[in-house]
């Protein structure tokens, strides 16, 4: 990459982190491109020198977004064959993604145009069924006599996880770490139960 | 009440389930006072019979959303003095009054005016408050040795629930009653933990 090509990258980047922001914070409806301009100390006009509409700003978002999921968490989960471990693997790094990267909670946003809301539900159903399979094959490695139903730990393990960004203060009294390790202590112990471990 | 004050307010009861609804699938902003009036049959003016504007439904709705949740959660948890009982009533309303009143969980939709907004964050926090000393009751009355973080049980436990009405479906090969269970059985592990439990 020239110089040039690397500062158009930070660049386009920095907008879409901070539209993402806005995003989320305000609705994608709501937003106008002036609004994000402002944020980015630039003129109007001057974002469609990155991108070419609102939408496409968007959709470089989800992009990037499900990019960033895909390489942190599913490719992560794929390098180890412990259905446990896959399980710790994701919970890490989805609260690590959605803290670091402002632009990934916007996944799980409900307030987008329909065009996007199907590309996005498709996404969405690959990783419930990627965390359903893994569950299923902890359950089995586990031995689980009773395991909590497939469908409600998947869907409990996303909901305890995807809004941790609205309610968690990072600069608050527990650290990333901590709040990783009771995300995980309570996800596990729930999923496994007290008396249903064989071993 | 005359009949005409039943039908009345029968006619209001189900614009707001069917406003809700429409807020919750497409947001507050992008539904017209039309849109609405579409879908109970009645022609677009129509509407200000029964409410002043968008804002004052949408206000309207709010108000009978957090009505619900007092009477049948807080009030119904206030008549338990065990907190694990105030836990299972917890979790069993949160449930059912979402699945039952679509209007409910518009309490937690964030595409929402920056006036409502506030008023909601206020009640949303009496909420977080109730749950939170609960749980740290529970904690207590159980003596768990290391309890989970009092702030991210607290959270786990809404995130699991709030949710459930978008991934459950009523008609499927859960009933209500075994989700319920399966939610319970969860976040109880979660929480207790295994060798957590001195008793």
């Amino acid at each position: 990459m020239t110089n040039k090509e690397i500062i158009l990258k930070t660049k386009k980047e920095k907008i879409m982190k901070r539209a993402a922001q806005l995003f989320l914070k305000q609705s994608y409806e709501k937003v106008t491109i002036n609004d994000i301009a402002k944020t980015v100390g630039i003129q109007g006009p001057g974002i469609y020198h990155y991108f070419k509409s609102k939408e496409d700003l968007l959709s470089s978002i989800l992009d990037t977004s499900f990019k960033l999921c895909k390489e942190n968490i599913i490719d992560e989960m794929e390098k180890k064959s412990d259905p446990e471990e896959k399980i710790k693997i994701l919970l890490t790094n989805v609260i690590k993604l959605e803290l670091r990267f402002g632009e990934v909670p916007l996944i799980v946003d409900d307030s987008l145009d329909k065009k996007f809301k199907k590309i996005k539900k498709e996404r969405q159903k690959e990783i419930v069924t990627i965390i359903r399979q893994t569950l299923q094959e902890l359950a089995g490695s586990k031995r689980l006599k009773k395991p909590i139903d497939l469908t409600v730990a998947t869907f409990c393990l996303i909901g305890m996880t995807v809004w941790i960004y609205k309610w968690y203060n990072p600069k608050g009294r527990l650290s990333i770490e901590d709040l990783t390790d009771e995300i995980i202590r309570f996800f596990f112990h729930g999923f496994y139960g007290r008396e249903e471990v064989r071993e």
